[in-house]
């Protein structure tokens, strides 16, 4: 359980804040930069939203006033002068990339709000609940603990996007009666959960859909289909979507999914100096400690690596590897 | 608003019941037919639940007691016997198809429990409610106003199921706070909502994941990309799913609205001898009366056609032309 007032208190003793979160940003860590930065205006306080990574464009429409910064140095002065570093949605510094030299060298009070496990101590306080499915979550029960007033549309519409993308719709674990609750109060407050989803997930162009069907019909097998995997090359990014360099394929992966037989899930997709690896699981299969066994991380049932400098073909047999290792032990464990 | 305790006399009064849903049953009919047998099950009622349709692999996981029978002659006694139906999640005679002569013959008092438009006068009482997202809602009422406490784990699977697959997992038109709470309901009497969810969408073949990747990456637009539609032929399916004649491909025609651009989506699958088209569209886009001009129905962003004894290309053709005439219209009149 997380000491709100504790947190309250951090924010009426300071005027100066930043506000940031993790690299390649999603509408968890989107929705409750914005209704924390909302939750700031309505107390007065001097703020700025500043990311590593500009805002993906579904998740713009949420900024409506463009609260928002792409990290440059320009922002040193003000993040060196700021009295308090509110670093939502991770816990561990390199997810902050080239911000880390300056979140380093701050002197303002550095705290966490964030639902991932094993956080990194690098901050004076961490307030962290593993149960919780979106940090949207906390950013609603800090704002409520305050004052629920100041829980108006904006605010509602950006916890509301938190709290809907980071649970997969309201399916993924830790799906609690009183997360319904919450999203009844949200939609209660003005939020169009069809206009929401809509604009998360119903405006890509069609040389990306045309990509994801692709990907879907070459969907590879390990295991008897325990293990399902896609590979995104340069050349099939290229031909039809050769304007990006990098995307999210988040939503790609969770197909591997659909399929009885699996139980991991694995999205390969190669980036200009290396490969970024996706990977989902059903039942109690830990993709979190697979991930780190290759330097990534994550949650029990959705995790990321990212590995620069090797080749892409090197990468999906020694992930296969492990993972076929890994799958073995959690049966024999199981059995 | 509906009279529920009009239709608690009905059962208390009655002691054999039929209950009967529409061809091809999607989660909403399943669940709730299963969520009124378990009612009348507390009541001690007798009833059976006999349907045209088989039910659909992915929802034969909710009826444990194997309670749903796929109507044949045998049944016929029963139904002429029986004191009550109930058709749940339709109102057009049309729908029982196999069974229609049997539902007119029978002297049972029939009525609807439903919350799609324009209900058929072909039964005594009709009990409708077209702002409700799912008739599990209206199920849900019915069993909450009698007695709370009859709503078990397996009464909540059941209308957690209809509620979940008829709005998308709460994202379609006319989700309000009110439902949130009732699926909050739901899961603190036990619904496990990643469980529901893997079982009705996370177990498909590897085939059937493929033909999805394949349709999807041969998507075609039409009038800028505002209407998008993908076609299934013979060939396409043999190829991916030789085993089956026809199967739920539903889910595949959501994937057209993922489009910034589309206002409406359409499959074309060709069945035996004809075509079964499928209509969704977003924003106030009628697709219900566009699939009216065809002798289809359905809701004003989810409806259907099914045309027997036509052509592919002739039925591709004719339907997308009458969609470009309407939407010119709908343009205008928005203008």
């Amino acid at each position: 359980m997380i000491n709100y007032q504790r947190i309250l208190e951090i924010i009426k003793a300071n005027n100066v804040f930043v506000i940031t979160t993790h690299i390649n940003p999603d509408g968890d860590a989107i929705g409750s930069e914005l209704a924390l930065a909302y939750f700031l205006q309505k107390m007065n306080k001097e703020f700025k939203i500043i990311n590593h990574s500009s805002t993906p464009e579904n998740f713009v429409f949420l900024d409506q006033e463009n609260l928002i910064h792409k990290y440059d140095s320009s922002f040193d002065e003000y993040i060196m002068n700021a009295d308090v570093v509110i670093a939502v949605d991770f816990n561990t510094l390199g997810r902050v990339k080239s911000m880390m030299e300056i979140f380093k060298k701050t002197k303002a009070y550095k705290i966490i709000i964030d639902h991932h496990r094993n956080p990194q101590n690098f901050v004076d306080e961490i307030f962290s609940d593993v149960d919780a499915p979106a940090t949207g979550i906390l950013i609603y029960e800090l704002i409520k603990a305050y004052d629920s007033n100041f829980i108006d549309k904006k605010t509602a519409d950006a916890l509301y996007t938190a709290i809907m993308t980071d649970t997969g719709s309201f399916r993924f674990e830790r799906i609690t009666p009183e997360v319904h609750i919450i999203v009844a109060d949200l939609i209660s407050r003005g939020t169009n959960p069809t206009y929401i989803y809509n604009k998360v997930y119903n405006e890509i162009n069609p040389e990306k859909l045309r990509l994801l069907g692709v990907t879907i019909s070459n969907i590879k097998l390990e295991m008897d289909g325990k293990i399902a995997y896609m590979v995104i090359d340069r050349e099939l990014l290229k031909k039809y979507v050769p304007s990006e360099e990098e995307f999210d394929v988040d939503g790609f992966v969770n197909y591997c999914l659909s399929l009885k037989s699996t139980i991991v899930g694995m999205l390969f997709f190669e980036i200009k100096n290396g490969v970024k690896v996706s990977l989902r699981s059903k039942e109690k299969f830990p993709v979190n400690l697979l991930a780190e066994k290759f330097g990534g991380g994550g949650h029990l049932n959705a995790a990321g690596i990212r590995l620069e400098g090797e080749k892409l073909n090197d990468v999906i047999s020694k992930v296969i590897n492990q993972t076929i290792e890994d799958l073995k032990n959690y049966e024999r464990d199981l059995s």
